[in-house]
């Protein structure tokens, strides 16, 4: 289901049409178009064509695409038909968002461990879960066997957690933190800084 | 400084490197080359002098980068030598996070306004400031000239903020809400969230 060459930002916008389409189910909707998804999402129905052509025949022309058998098809090719078990990092007021981020469970992924090296947080409750010492981080993650990993320390403290979540095993990291991280090959990263989509959105204003 | 038909794509990338550098220049560094910049930020230094090189010639070949010029230049493009105002809306965890924030100030956005619908956190604090009634929002937005937003509402309110913000005049929103907001032709809208970015990347685990 994932033939080789797809270039990144096809891929990248496949989770955006999953999460319309998921949208589109739960509003009852059992068939849609190119049209109406692009309607939806801002993009144009031949990108929408194209890069879900990518991947094989999801739709019949004049018929529309099933939305049920589409999300399904989806989520096979973006791996998340199964649960990933992911850990966080850093238990500040941006942790604690995340861990009460309720989007995780019904998309793949399931928040398993909250680490901090703060005394203060170690141990006390965040969300649902209990903030385990970052020192024990590497133990942890590989008994666990989990290799999705969520950054939301201090940028001083970014490339040290980073080199032991690497230890562990993890092989992709969703970094918060506001500052570049270094990976092997292989490992993969995405970065969430609200000023990276500012600055983005600003080159276009008048 | 903003030829025409920069692919969208490449513009994503001068925050980056603009933030790369920032930390370079903070480091006490004042040259570098695309070598070490694409280094440092695991993207290959071919693609670094080409994205550099739509929009202008910022180094001599051999002699490198002169870090302080070139982000400079970078704050000139992306339009964040001067500073945005930036409204946000809604005060829960996350707009909690949002406006404990530290790195808005010193990279072209300052923070204005935080609206919530919540009797219980309307008037109250969330970092330094105080949190305004959502309905004043159309007003307040457009007496500041304010057209920068960003949306940490629920779900199922974050079309209504939407168009309201649309109404006060904002041209660039960031949607953290998980859902597709629709907009007028020329509005800007970047999203995070989170599982779209994990999704992304367990594409590509094995």
């Amino acid at each position: 289901m994932s033939p080789p060459g797809v270039p990144d930002i096809v891929v990248g916008r496949l989770p955006m049409y999953l999460r319309e389409l998921t949208k589109m189910a739960e509003e009852g909707k059992e068939i849609t178009s190119s049209q109406e998804l692009g309607k939806r999402l801002g993009i144009s129905s031949t990108q929408i064509r194209k890069d879900l052509s990518q991947f094989g025949e999801f739709g019949k022309q004049g018929t529309g695409y099933n939305i049920n058998f589409l999300i399904i098809q989806l989520q096979i090719i973006l791996k998340v038909e199964d649960v990933w078990d992911v850990v966080l990092v850093g238990a500040g007021d941006l942790g604690h968002a995340i861990a009460n981020y309720g989007g995780f469970s019904d998309r793949g992924f399931h928040l398993s461990l909250i680490f901090d090296n703060d005394p203060k947080k170690i141990g006390h409750q965040v969300g649902s879960y209990i903030v385990k010492d970052v020192s024990s981080l590497v133990k942890d993650i590989r008994a666990r066997n989990i290799r999705v990993a969520m950054l939301a320390v201090p940028t001083v403290d970014a490339q040290t957690v980073t080199d032991r979540l690497i230890e562990a095993g993890i092989h992709a990291i969703l970094c918060y933190s506001q500052t570049s991280i270094r990976v092997p090959e292989g490992v993969k990263v995405e970065y969430i800084d609200p000023v990276l989509h500012l600055q983005h959105m600003t080159y276009y204003l008048p």
